[in-house]
């Protein structure tokens, strides 16, 4: 991620400007007192949690990855489950195993996905590879299925990195097949609790086609030996005890009320940006029709009191470059949605203005 | 990690032999009920706990790294500390750093560094190489401390990668000034919390030069986004709440315990092996005069109800071969250590037997 995003953001935490940056979970759907009390027990009770595990992680939490897969028509056994340190993490190793060759990711797309796979040395296009990276039932940064609707077409590509980081946050709670059920040689399948647990576990998980398991185990143990014994048996608690599927549903309802609040707004507000409907997760892509530098966008976000996510980073290199930023409705109060939308067109007019008065500058 | 050594140690397990395997800290160490607290107290009382932190991680335990790299002559500020999931993600991460170029690990050192040396496109050798890792303090395997008696001769070599994981076991609890607080610019420093208070946690540390600075935050970024947030919160806590100093006091006395017993028993049952009394740490590095398969070795062993690591993973592919292991005294019960080196004797007798009757055949 470019640096000056990076000072510009953290300068924005502190001045405490309304957040519609990130991909943060709302503050009051993370269930605290029930973690609390599956960490205590997992580290009281729980022999593993305190040391070392096997590379591939927590048995008890592998067995319900592979349970839930199944259960969705897929054939997944506990042992072809690698925990991971997050989402990332899978991105990261999947990256490493394709080392060298491209992988396609569309116009727009996950930024730390991009990051992972050109760090490892894989080179990211928008189009057309061998490999392509996706994000069923909810896509990031659309907010919508990108997968579902040509779900044949994508399964007659090659390799496909299927990243269900906000599949479950659908607010239609239609789950589809996961892709792996239909292609489990060609699809590394990619799951976390992140969205809909809490991100600061970092626990997400990997299934790898069957061939290439031992070798991404190896790079796994290369990369950390473990995910951190302790979240892992704490999450494998959490979802022996409680009721995930109930708690995902009211996270649904949650972001979808926080959801049509942004929309609303952001059509009163920024009624010439074009934009989707978000299906689920957390954010919509809010496109404009003038080219501009959008780390100023960014800048001039901050200093009318909001933060968004600008487009760029979302972008690989080859892809075209109309205007772009990411609004995240999941985690600023829901009543600040409305003023950040505000904020939000005045930042985009005086963006705008500067903009015309650089291009006459220039002509 | 040769697949056969993990699928004979898992069944070992399986067994219950007595496990002479593994770098892990002895159970009745881990500070079982002081971290249930901090975890608890983590996930319910901190917001960042649960939630996404940046990169470099928590402040609050970057603080307490930089102070006590402070206290022990670096100059070190909390700004350059990068919290990574153990210091196998440290080496991981430095490697990145380093591919395409050699680093030079002595004739015997940690498998996983060689591990994620290799995997990240780094060419790994006994000697002679632009940047040397190295273990200050106690050296793993070896146990004894190969840095601080040719200090000057260390500082003049290039870049050092400094992996402290051992170093506060000194038994003598003698603790060295650390490299980097004498050559800030060529010295990566590694640390971790995984030998003197859980393993489960993973949290490690890293400090690199300072122009390497973003670029490691970068590929941390890239590799796990951030180490889980409630992990290191419970560590920030732990460090500010509990005696750390007094802890580690405790476990080198418990340690150099145990290490006496099992080198009574080596000598009393191996008299023939070669190893150097350990000076701190979890294990002793035995060498034999005869070369020999070392897996066979440890299939032997296994036979004969103890687990130990066959010297080969731990060299580099350049390194003399004579037949090596290492035996850890840090985890199986104390009272269980003098039979381990027993089974361990009868072990080696039969492999001696097997490889002359191989020799025989073969001449």
């Amino acid at each position: 991620v470019d640096p000056r995003i990076v000072a510009l953001q953290k300068r924005a935490c502190a001045r405490g400007v309304i957040g519609l940056a990130g991909g943060l979970p709302a503050t009051e759907l993370l269930p605290r007192d029930e973690l609390a009390r599956v960490l205590a027990d997992a580290a009281t009770h729980h022999a593993v949690a305190l040391t070392y595990d096997w590379p591939e992680g927590v048995a008890q939490l592998r067995a319900w990855i592979a349970g839930r897969l199944s259960a969705r028509g897929a054939t997944v056994d506990a042992q072809q489950v690698i925990v991971t340190s997050g989402a990332q993490q899978a991105l990261s190793l999947i990256a490493m195993a394709h080392r060298g060759t491209q992988i396609a990711v569309g116009e727009a797309t996950y930024p730390a996905a991009i990051a992972a796979f050109e760090r490892a040395g894989v080179d990211v296009v928008a189009d057309d590879a061998d490999a392509h990276y996706v994000m069923p039932g909810v896509s990031n940064p659309r907010g919508v299925d990108l997968v579902e609707p040509q779900r044949a077409w994508w399964l007659e590509r090659g390799a496909l990195i299927a990243d269900e980081a906000y599949t479950e946050l659908r607010f239609d709670g239609r789950i589809s097949r996961p892709l792996v059920a239909d292609a489990p040689a060609r699809v590394w399948h990619v799951g976390t609790l992140s969205k809909t647990v809490s991100p600061g576990l970092r626990v997400g998980w990997l299934v790898p086609p069957l061939r290439e398991h031992q070798t991404l185990l190896d790079l796994k143990e290369a990369a950390d030996l473990q995910t951190a014994s302790v979240t892992q048996q704490a999450a494998a608690l959490f979802l022996a005890r409680f009721d995930y599927d109930a708690h995902v549903e009211r996270s649904r309802r949650h972001y979808q009320a926080r959801a049509a609040r942004l929309c609303e707004a952001l059509r009163r507000e920024l009624p010439y940006a074009r934009f989707a409907e978000p299906e689920g997760g957390f954010a919509a892509w809010v496109e404009l029709d003038e080219p501009g530098d959008e780390i100023g966008l960014l800048g001039e976000a901050i200093a009318a009191g909001v933060t968004i996510d600008p487009g760029r980073a979302f972008r690989p290199r080859d892809a075209p470059s109309a205007s772009s930023f990411r609004v995240s409705f999941s985690s600023a109060p829901i009543e600040d949605l409305a003023e950040g939308a505000h904020r939000l067109a005045v930042a985009v007019d005086r963006w705008l203005t500067r903009g015309a008065r650089a291009s006459r500058r220039r002509s």
